[in-house]
């Protein structure tokens, strides 16, 4: 029994690394297509594994600053884990990101070849070695830290790692993203008059490479933070109350949620005619429902009673009907986005107004779910609960990922479809999957929404323990937690301010390039002439890069300036108040901008005017506010409250030394 | 001594009264102007009477309901004193109303027969006594209902009245603006050709009501709020820590405040060739500086020291820093307008990014000036020192609402001149004095976004006091509290969410209606015709009242079922939570409108391709967006935050008996 409670989550851990290695084998055996295929193909690749290499020169030197700063402030074993926790934080994203862009490619030909089946099947299994790498390195690397050090203060550097690589990841990829993707689609489409997608539009390249990296990469790392943080924080409330037991108990919910993952991947299969969307969804009901099997009988084996299992339980179905509740606000299917499309027939400004109102509505429900499973998760087992109902959210985040990371693959997929000149039929295909593809993004932003809430509240927690505030309390009365409170709160706005300023910049960049190109290359526009789609590639690595910095060194700043100058206190109110507004942003920014995206293609269908109509100049507006709120702000915020703190649970030694230097 | 010290309160309050019928006095004395003027003037003055007595009827049963539900569950002497504040705020509203619609066409009267100096004093005198009326009826209430109780119950019940009229005259009156102004501009303007105030545009007099419904009323009833929720909080917490001597002071400096505001008015006088913006300037600074004074001689009386001066003085300060803050985001004096400008050069998309950038940025230095004031008001004299920040900050709420409401009344000026034909010079003098009151009323919005965020912060203290919780604390590590701050944070969102879409349906139908009445009333568009201004002033009277209700009902039953399920703890974090949002959304959505409406204005001017360019539509879409922003959606959240803070303090006895039905 011990054996298996101490070397289960490691042995489960590196499963989930092996099962990831069977599906990179299945997805690289898989035919790559025509010529044509392979050579975009190869932009695509390249461009990624560009991106990440400059990303990772300028990681290395935020990384090494941060590891001197906690090997001198707090220890070099923290410092060791946080920086073992970088460094898988970094093999995950290296290692999804780049059979992602094998993938894209693959799902085009078995599109082309064999049909629907075989192209949802290589679609996928890219998307799973995302998320296997994700729950495999987080589990083993945590479980292996806490085996060896048995400390508190070495997984919050673990956790520290991951976070930080997870800032840049989302940050970086969100503005990437949203660069190449306004620079293709302004200047390409509006301007220059070619369809999405076409070749001749030089920054084609790197709007494909950017839904890798914002949807595939950042995705992974934000939702690597959560589950490693998630762990930590249970790990660590759980020894306080449980002693080992309740350090190993979340441990192995997280192995047991990785063995039910690999078992939901293989119930990810449909036929010709069957919608994609319910086998991807089967999958995900198959391992929650193993999950909730297990835990049962893992609650009795560990307590004697249910009561554990109800925690978790708790948190799975929350993360659950939040995803659920993301597509109502915005699918098409609903009234919310058919509103929109209404209200861009009277022109730009009501459908942006439409937006907002349908993103500020739509945080009602998940937070109201969030409570709700709050106040479950306690009154079953207390603060150690609602750590536990986190890693019940997080326990299926392999196929959470992988669903997730399935979108922008099939999107790819369409991209090569169309640059190759593929038939009809083939981009049918592809659309389709895109359209499920659109679907679980937005369901898969909903989940990291909420398990970020959830990470970030189970952190808190530790925080206050950390810190010995746990006992008495943090108290909003105190004048030093009421203008922490009120910090905090404004931190995300700023910090959404800044990630949204860096968007304009760096597509205003790529218009000059992209407009540059189009009036200096003879015959680019006849396509008897290729753009140069590495400059413009470079230019989106570039802005990208360099406009991460600033909101990165605030996220990881301002919980340590105020820890320092007002105490823990303090801190602990700005990170409660980061936490609140932080999580109402995040929601109200990526459903506006999902509905938004959704509003427009409802237009494009046909409905209001169709393409090319007012409605659709007004829904295209709305879409393009959207983007930078869904795909950079919105999910940049996720990792700014886990970061701020995870930041503060690691220096809280040092607040608890100083006290403030405000009495 | 405490001959004074009982009576002076009264004495002033009742001066600012009789100062006020002086004004009146003086307005209703000058000479209305032409047939035509006077015409015109009786529209808008009958449409804005038409509309409160509207608001009336339905606000009847509002407080009838509350009213016995008081009486019931608390008691009547409180459920009295509710009564008498919902009547004095309502009469404050009624009075600085229906004086703003006289004194806007003997401003454009005085504007052509005698110049600017006439024109500025006529319409700074039609703002004060809203001014004066807001502080002698709230001053003199509090203080008459304090010595006659001397109850803290009976004081909350005050507030609360003041309260839900404040609810209803701000969302209402916002609605009623927005529809009326999109209706008026979208068809008039846009659609019809025919430029703004024009008097062939059915909507035009519903337009000029709005400014005073909103602008005057709103922002009147706002401010009587504050103003009386900062003395409640102050004399309650007073009373704790200082006996009758802490009780007595706040009111004390409070009339001190009347006395400075009173003097302050007279020093509004410009010239010919001087900035009408400079005289206002001079009369704020004169009030400022005379509250200073006296203050550190009332603490020294008091307390034998300087430090409840100190107090105050930082809350004073920092209402008048928020306020130039407010003009550097808003103004297009400053880059950040400059930039929206620029950016609309790559159309509305950009317009609308950039205008959010610069809102939510400008969250960060008012966040931190009130952080600082609280810091110093507490070191300086603990919880009852932020309370007396507050009473600080609010104590020129007399001159500072007269600055605030000259605005519309020199904006109804201009177009009485329009719509009256008058001469180009008098125009020239209206529009200067406009142009001068679109700056003071987005300072007065961030000082109404301060004081709310100060005075809720004081009212917060009392509750907790309240609810026996002072000592014990709010602690956000209760699960409780955390359900409670989480829920909290997202009413406001939901609010917003539903003040927006109530403009969007009430714009809706006055876009109807002005295009029904430009198709079937011929010879209309000629000018051989007249509108039917009535039919567009009840459609927007209706619009407003019916769209009201529901955010009206929800701040107030939201508290009280948060109090009755979670109890006391969950309702603290629920008020901290809504606070936080609140202030931030409130703070992001009036300065990104207001940037966004100088940003249109500077377009206009001639930058960027000026009026009718592609710039010029963009930068209208971000206006259009900004309206509900800026005038509805954005003030009425100050209101809410209040209004659910004192809502908790007057039912706290009951949520202390029930002590919350899930335990």
């Amino acid at each position: 029994m011990e054996f298996i409670q101490q070397y289960a989550p490691v042995i489960l851990g590196v499963c989930a690394l092996i099962f990831a290695y069977y599906l990179i084998r299945k997805v690289s055996k898989a035919d790559p297509g025509t010529e044509r295929m392979k050579e975009i193909s190869t932009y695509i690749h390249e461009g990624a594994r560009a991106f990440l290499i400059a990303e990772y020169r300028i990681l290395v030197f935020f990384v090494a600053i941060l590891f001197l700063l906690i090997g001198l402030g707090i220890g070099w074993v923290t410092a060791v884990c946080f920086l073992v926790g970088a460094v898988l934080s970094t093999l995950a994203g290296y290692i999804g990101m780049n059979i992602a862009t094998k993938a894209n490619v693959r799902t085009a030909a078995a599109a082309k070849d064999k049909g629907m089946n075989a192209a949802l099947s290589i679609a996928f299994s890219g998307g799973a070695v995302m998320g296997m790498c994700v729950v495999g390195f987080g589990l083993a690397g945590a479980a292996v830290i806490y085996l060896i050090t048995g400390s508190a203060d070495a997984l919050s550097g673990f956790s520290l790692g991951a976070s930080s690589i997870a800032l840049f990841a989302r940050v970086g990829g969100g503005i990437y993203t949203m660069a190449a993707d306004v620079g293709a689609d302004l200047v390409g489409e509006v301007e220059a008059g070619i369809p999405e997608d076409d070749p001749r539009n030089p920054a084609v390249i790197a709007d494909n490479v950017g839904d890798n990296g914002g949807d595939v990469a950042g995705m992974g790392a934000d939702l690597f933070e959560s589950y490693v943080g998630s762990l930590i924080s249970a790990v660590t409330l759980g020894v306080v109350g449980y002693q080992v037991k309740g350090a190993f108990f979340p441990l192995l919910i997280a192995a047991l949620g990785i063995l039910a993952g690999i078992i939901g991947c293989f119930f990810v299969k449909g036929d010709e005619n069957s919608n994609p969307h319910k086998a991807l969804k089967m999958g995900s009901y198959v391992a929650s429902a193993l999950v909730v099997a297990g835990t049962v009988g893992l609650s009795f084996a560990f307590f004697g009673n249910i009561k554990a299992a109800i925690a978790i339980v708790c948190g799975l179905v929350v993360g659950l009907i939040i995803g659920s509740v993301t597509e109502i606000y915005t699918s098409a299917d609903y009234r919310f986005v058919k509103k929109i499309a209404q209200q861009s027939e009277t022109g730009p400004a009501t459908t942006v107004i439409s937006g907002i109102a349908v993103g500020m509505q739509s945080t009602a429900v998940p937070i109201i779910l969030i409570a709700v499973g709050i106040i479950g998760a306690y009154l079953s087992f207390g603060l150690y609960g609602i750590a536990l109902a986190a890693v019940g959210m997080l326990s299926t985040t392999g196929i959470t990922v992988a669903v997730d990371a399935y979108g922008p693959i099939a999107d790819n997929a369409g991209g090569i479809a169309e640059m190759s000149s593929l038939p009809k039929s083939v981009r049918k295909i592809t659309d389709k999957l895109d359209a499920v593809g659109n679907t679980t993004a937005a369901m898969g932003k909903g989940f990291a929404i909420g398990s970020a809430a959830l990470t970030a509240l189970a952190l808190f927690v530790s925080y206050a323990q950390a810190v010995k505030l746990f006992d008495s309390g943090i108290n909003v009365l105190d004048y030093k937690v009421i203008v922490g409170l009120f910090i905090g709160g404004m931190l995300p706005f700023l910090f959404s301010s800044m990630t949204m300023d860096s968007v304009s910049k760096a597509a205003y960049k790529m218009i000059e390039e992209v407009r540059h190109q189009f009036r200096t290359i003879p015959g680019l526009l006849e396509g008897t002439a290729k753009p140069d789609y590495k400059k413009c590639v470079a230019i989106s690595t570039q802005a990208a890069l360099r406009e991460m910095l600033l909101p990165g060194i605030m996220s990881v700043l301002s919980p340590v300036l105020i820890g320092i100058l007002l105490g823990p206190a303090a801190l602990g109110g700005l990170l409660a108040g980061a936490l609140v507004t932080g999580v109402m942003l995040a929601i109200f920014m990526s459903n506006s901008g999902g509905a938004w995206d959704n509003a427009k293609k409802y237009v494009e269908d046909g409905h209001h005017g169709g393409k090319g109509s007012e409605t659709h100049k007004a829904a295209v507006v709305g879409d393009t506010v959207g983007d930078p709120f869904k795909d950079t702000s919105g999910p940049s915020i996720n990792i700014l409250i886990k970061l701020m703190t995870v930041v503060s649970l690691v220096f809280a030694p040092l607040f608890v030394a100083i006290g403030g230097l405000i009495k």
